[in-house]
């Protein structure tokens, strides 16, 4: 020992220094930020209500960060007799499944006066966001941006000048309470369309801010001076720029399409992965979905152009949202010379599938397994059980999640927790996906999809006609704790021996949402590599509200430091209370 | 062995099975009750809204049972995201502190999906009710009747033929989480006055049933079958008999005044105490009372009559509550020759304190200790805090509930759960009752006043101005786990030296309930016999929800028995799971 130099001695320190140091710089930085969910009055569309803020803000605020940095939100619930838990979309949380903020998966609903810490690893730059899973408090307004810029030293695959964001949801007058009550009850009571369309939580009802400018409209122009909190969020640019646009959708059921006057949209990142560009006039997004486009500022800088957002796939009886897209060289109140660009037709699946389409991989990106272990096929319905109540089911069963948190009740064994049954893998070769139910009946369940570890999964998402003849819905399904490879969009019923062929397993896009679209199918591939508890649903929120979503497991074992906080509910609660109870008494 | 003879063994079968019987007997029945809470479209005033129900209905199921008997209620939770606790009005709980249904202090409010029993023991006959003590839950429609007539064998010290209850209310059409956004803003937004007053859950909004009638009003004529959900429960009565009628009131706000036409009302009960009997035209009734009165059908059988409810001590803005008395001889649809009864005006104070005064214990009623080991005085301020919000306090502390119930984290001995600064036992000698606060400003507290086990205690609640100019409004003060005397009400500040010899020892009423009047003190005394932790707070909902309470605790570690689901949130929840983990790993 003594005969151990000096300057060794140094030279392991300094060592051991830039190990440190070389560590802390691969490991990101570490976020904080301490919140408080509660109630507030807000005017998101110019009419006051009960609004849920973050913090005393609707949206919530937006969480910035860089690829590889932790991020802890320290989470207050300062709600008076509800629980609340934060979903942050598109985060895979590798390794801390516990999360994933799904109340009844992942965790249990952080309970009123209660603090939790969400810790996780953004380990993707990317555009994403968080919001509410547990009721439908992402309804009650529980939402906002997370947005992710590649590390340092790494370069995105595109250039551009500066950033703008826009988070796009809808809005009720109707409480999220009373909309549940009423599609809880017999018979149903439908939530309708949304009163209003928020672009950053802002939106105008019963006036427009283009008002009757251009002629064809009855709608009065709203008296709005730009500080009311229903004002919209105008998109400063300078001329002859490349700005990359976020936009992300977090509605509870509308399918939107935006454009922007005069201007080209360049989208180069769909839900975090890049894409393919490609120019568009105009971009569908689904409830769940994110992409970037560029938009260069080319166009006559003496104008404004509009920025306009339209309901697809449903009867739009809702006002388009609208803000501007403002030339630094005008007033920002200069209206357009041109009137906003209209939404294409609702039911104009064929614009809405050639924009899906066009959505390929990036060269370079990470391509698909070339085959599959195991192939779930999950049909979507709509039906009616215990006589009379509307549900929509998966191969015949309507999700009803359970008190206990799947992670902690398949970690510990549970037996009572949930139906151990597997639920079916598919549904009958019979039948008739263009016509309503033959048995309309269904039945509640929660069972599992437990997938082995690292296996490759495909699930085909057959879509169907629903209770009414000549009624499909489009369903845009997200995953938890994954990306997958959407292999190919179809119509009418999947046939493997015809379909699995034109699969594409060069380029397909990496994605956490995915859409079927009426009487289609849609097949994405996925590697389950990622221990936890993951959920698979419905995007649209009622939906998922009636039971349109499965649960899958892989690796639950691999999981470890789920804090007890997450599991002290329901079955895992009372595990936890009785063995105190056995070591103290 | 042997030699033991068969007959003296069937006479030890015999005297077994007469102990068992004699026993179930004395220990009265167990009944059991399957509850699912659940909020569901009703219409309580004619107006659809969304109300808290029991098992599909509102108001909840009557409980009816005898003294000596134990029930054992199975709550589900079937709300979406909150939680839920029941409180048992005026049943002390002996034994069984962690099953009094206040959430914070005996127990965790259950979890949405999840199951809890509350299994507790009817010690005394009388005229009680069940309602929800978790935010506003009462006022969102969680409450019912709990009728416990004398045990076998037992008479009541009355006589009557039959019996009628009234349960009664105030409704709102503003939901009670919009409600609570308001009362917790800064400004505060007051709730207002209720839209109706319901009786049996049933009332009517912008219409009368007795229309315009008798001239004097305008009121349109409700278009009534009977079969509606807001139609008013006639009382069916047969002439010349005794019926008691029982009466409890579970308003969030408004103080009541009954009267029946032509009809004395002998008040006999209160509280589930006898009182000594006196003749009245009206009654009093504020939240959290009840009483029964006993009619006589002895007036023109070819008449019906009204049974009419009004506010007192609030300028009242809704309309009297009616229903009518049906002599059988009669048509229950016929209207009566009279108007229903006018109700007091709402500030003849003069009126109220009559009644109040004239309530004293039947002769033969447990009488209070002549002496009193401790006395706390209690004043009732409206208070600001932090720039703005909007409080009640008592002396100067203004309750906010931690998120772990007192009961578990006292018995265990936690450290952090609540301030363990004890709070005042009185305020400044200087403090001037008739004026507002010179220094609105108040603060948070979550304190405890622990009593000494089977002590005596004291307490006179003070009333005072409020934060505007001759403003002091009337509280009525619950207290669970006990009944209390009520030694005295007086005006202005209480003085010991000149007031406590004016102190009723002799006939004192018992009660759950006292009320203080505007500028007025009241005087209560009761043995701290019941270990547990109890609140004693204001009845009026959003008083309570702005921090008008105190938390008694005495004996705690006397309790055992505790469930372990009653502790399982919070930082009891957390030292179960530590323990278990500690245990585990």
């Amino acid at each position: 020992m003594a005969k151990v130099s000096r300057s060794y001695i140094m030279m392991c320190m300094l060592f051991s220094i830039l190990l440190i140091l070389g560590h802390s710089v691969e490991a990101g930085k570490v976020r904080h930020f301490k919140w408080d969910v509660e109630y507030i009055f807000w005017s998101p569309d110019c009419e006051e209500n009960v609004v849920m803020g973050i913090n005393g803000q609707f949206p919530g605020p937006t969480i910035r960060a860089t690829a590889g940095d932790t991020v802890v939100i320290e989470l207050t619930n300062k709600l008076h007799t509800e629980g609340v838990v934060i979903h942050w979309h598109g985060i895979r949380q590798l390794g801390t499944p516990w999360a994933d903020g799904t109340a009844s998966i992942s965790q249990c609903a952080i309970n009123p006066g209660e603090t939790f810490y969400y810790r996780f690893k953004l380990d993707k730059a990317g555009t994403y966001f968080y919001h509410g899973h547990y009721g439908m408090q992402r309804s009650a307004g529980l939402y906002g941006s997370l947005i992710v810029d590649v590390a340092k030293g790494e370069k995105e695959p595109f250039h551009y000048d500066g950033e703008l964001n826009l988070l796009l949801s809808d809005w009720w007058h109707e409480s999220v309470h009373h909309q549940e009550v009423g599609l809880s009850s017999n018979p149903m009571r439908w939530i309708g369309e949304p009163q209003s369309l928020l672009m950053n939580g802002r939106g105008q009802y019963n006036c427009s801010i283009a008002g009757a400018h251009y002629g064809n409209s009855s709608s009065t122009k709203c008296s709005l001076r730009g500080g009311e909190q229903c004002a919209p969020k105008i998109l400063h640019v300078l001329p002859n720029k490349i700005y990359r646009l976020r936009i992300a959708s977090t509605t509870a059921l509308a399918s939107l399409n935006l454009a922007i006057g005069n201007h080209k949209l360049v989208v180069v990142e769909a839900d975090g992965n890049y894409v393919q560009p490609f120019a568009v006039d105009d971009l569908d997004i689904y409830s769940g979905e994110s992409y970037s486009v560029l938009i260069t500022t080319n166009q006559d800088p003496s104008n404004n152009y509009w920025v306009s957002v339209g309901v697809r796939g449903r009867e739009p009886k809702t006002p388009q949202g609208l803000t501007l897209l403002n030339y630094n060289t005008n007033s920002p109140s200069k209206l357009p010379t041109s009137p906003p660009p209209v939404t294409p037709i609702w039911n104009d699946y064929a614009h809405s599938k050639s924009f899906t389409t066009k959505i390929l991989a990036l060269m370079g990106s990470p391509q698909p397994p070339k085959t599959f272990h195991r192939r779930i096929t999950l049909l979507n319905t709509q039906n009616k059980m215990n006589g009379g109540y509307t549900k929509w089911a998966i191969n015949n069963v309507s999700l009803t999640l359970p008190p206990t948190p799947y992670l902690g009740s398949i970690k510990y064994g549970l037996k009572n927790a949930f139906s151990l049954v597997n639920p079916p893998e598919n549904f009958p070769n019979e039948y008739n996906v263009m016509k309503p139910p033959v048995n309309p009946n269904t039945t509640a369940g929660n069972g599992v999809y437990t997938l082995a570890i690292n296996s490759t999964v495909d699930v085909v998402l057959q879509n169907a006609n629903a209770l009414s003849e000549n009624v499909s819905e489009i369903h845009p399904w997200h995953l938890h704790g994954h990306d997958f490879w959407v292999l190919g969009y179809g119509d009418g019923k999947f046939d493997p021996t015809r379909d699995e062929r034109k699969f594409n397993l060069k380029n397909p896009p990496l994605r956490n949402t995915a859409v079927i679209f009426p009487y289609g199918w849609t097949a994405l591939r996925f590697v389950a590599d990622n221990p936890g508890v993951w959920a698979f649903h419905c995007h649209i929120e009622p939906h998922l509200h009636m039971g349109m979503g499965v649960v899958f497991a892989e690796g639950v074992r691999h999981v470890n430091n789920i804090p007890n906080q997450a599991l002290a509910c329901g079955l895992t609660g009372k595990m936890f209370t009785t063995r105190a109870a056995n070591h103290t008494n």
